[in-house]
């Protein structure tokens, strides 16, 4: 996955020193406080029961926007000089990042130009106009997403920010975990889910420097292994085809978070998508709150066990509650009487 | 509707003296406060600039066993004597009063027996069981599930408590809206469905004598609008077939609960099937929360504008987020690739 704008300093993988690291995902808390929403922190007495620990979800599903990726985005379009405010934002996304762009620019009254396949949901298309952003359609191919937003990018003089790979972008996302940290002593685990490594990326960095006895554990779907592939290989594994339910993480990893991950994750783990399905259900129907496929992805691991927590205090990294809930809404439309 | 267990003075219709049962709502919150869980309030932006105002909802479906009736189940196993409790408590129920009331006795260390319909949902029965109630099962009509109940009382000396139409257990739902009022200042108006009237009853009681100048306005499904006929005939509708998704509302008004609604109710209004449906997708798209449809019944009115919000603070008292996902899931496991 070759990315326009990869010139730019915060994008050059050995630019990135996670040792020296520490305070970023500190500074990004302070950045962005006046903007995003401290999510709760839930946890279930059935949960519990059923996996012997104490399992505690960072619910980022009631973030602005409805996902995680609003930290990070708001954290990167916060850390630009004025000027590059002035002239806007750039990046290319079907899903969740687009809104979160869209809404973070808005707040710094920054322009905001996103990139969109053509054949991208109304709902996600509706809420990022609704947001202030300018919307070019494109081919619904890597290549032409990264095109357009070039051409956009040298036509506008904004700054291209990518969804991931970007350590403003990934250093935002890092703040839930540190907010969960402050909520909750002594997390011997914190799960979260692995797509372009991002959320992951910034989950290492707040959990290692600020929480040094907890460990952290990507959960990957069977479907969209290219993280575990990676792993295994010792290089990026970017030729594959997805085939989950996860929407949200059939990216492959990026230049940066790869090594990132390689060298700080605990563990990688692998779950199908009976087993996402399974636990979307699980805590939509004993939790009652709406998470998308993607959060039940770093969920699965304690229901079927591939993570024990018997005793243990877990984390986990509710990612976030968009799904497109049309064809069941459908059904239930067409059993009204 | 007639109900077994009549006699008993607190069923009984003029032994209910609204103008001094002040106290009861707040003797029955530090009654179960042990037991009951302060649920959230929520708001939404989207929400409050959707209808002009500030809208509060009082989230109880994150409550014990998924809905308020947890609340008055409470409150009336924790009223009975010791000897009442060590004999134990009956009552037919196919919905979530079945598991309230199980999970009440429970704690309590009463026994407590359920009848409920051959016919009832597999989830329903496995929740009841799992609270630790005996379950008889009858044929699925109103005199069998009495006649049953009946015969299960005289057999083991339990003390019979009706889902709704007891003031143990209306004043125990009124807790849900003292709650709301502490931490919500100056409400102009607040809204709840009615079905069996025990839910409205309950607000009722908590806003007319702790918030006088609140208004309350209940809201029912257009296909079982028993309460809207009752109160426009002077005496109950009984006779009626429910046509209505809003499953926990098919139910007559009580003996006790109808004067209580007529006599202090400030507004009745009604809703369509698919206006519920739409709440209930706007709640669960945009707050990510799991809601029933009987909980959008007291959505929908703000959304299609036939209760005014502007300028107005307005509390929602959400009902509950049991429902039936099994339908909905099987759409998505059928979609797997």
């Amino acid at each position: 996955m070759s990315v326009s704008g990869a010139e730019t300093p915060s994008r050059s993988a050995d630019s990135f020193d996670f040792a020296r690291a520490g305070t970023l995902v500190l500074q990004a808390r302070d950045r962005i406080r006046p903007f995003v929403h401290t999510t709760p922190v839930l946890s279930s007495s059935t949960l519990d029961r059923l996996v012997g620990g104490s399992v505690f979800l960072k619910c980022e599903n009631f973030q602005r926007t409805g996902s995680f990726k609003f930290r990070g985005a708001c954290n990167a379009v916060a850390s630009l000089s004025e000027t590059e405010r002035h002239l806007g934002v750039v990046t290319h996304s079907s899903g969740n990042y687009a809104q979160a762009l869209a809404l973070a620019a808005q707040l710094h009254h920054a322009p905001a130009y996103v990139v969109m396949p053509s054949n991208s949901s109304q709902i996600k298309k509706q809420a990022t106009v609704g947001y202030g952003a300018k919307i070019t359609y494109c081919e619904p191919t890597h290549a032409a997403r990264h095109e357009t937003a070039e051409r956009i990018r040298m036509e506008t003089g904004a700054t291209f920010l990518h969804p991931f790979d970007d350590s403003r972008v990934f250093t935002g996302q890092g703040t839930a975990c540190l907010e969960l940290l402050d909520e909750v002593e002594s997390l011997d685990l914190i799960l979260a889910p692995v797509g372009g490594g991002g959320l992951l990326s910034g989950t290492l960095l707040a959990a290692k420097h600020h929480s040094a006895g907890t460990k952290v554990i990507g959960c990957e779907p069977e479907g969209a292994d290219d993280a575990f592939q990676s792993l295994q290989a010792g290089h990026r594994i970017l030729d594959f085809t997805p085939h989950t339910i996860a929407d949200g993480l059939r990216t492959p990893l990026g230049e940066i978070t790869f090594p990132i991950i390689q060298g700080h994750v605990d563990d990688l783990v692998l779950v199908s998508e009976a087993d996402i399905l399974h636990a979307m259900r699980f805590v939509w129907e004993r939790m009652k709150i709406v998470i998308e496929p993607s959060s039940a992805v770093a969920i699965a691991p304690l229901l079927n066990g591939s993570v024990r927590a018997t005793g243990k205090r877990v984390g986990i990294i509710v990612s976030g509650g968009n799904l497109d809930l049309t064809a069941l809404f459908d059904l239930l439309d067409a059993q009204l009487v």
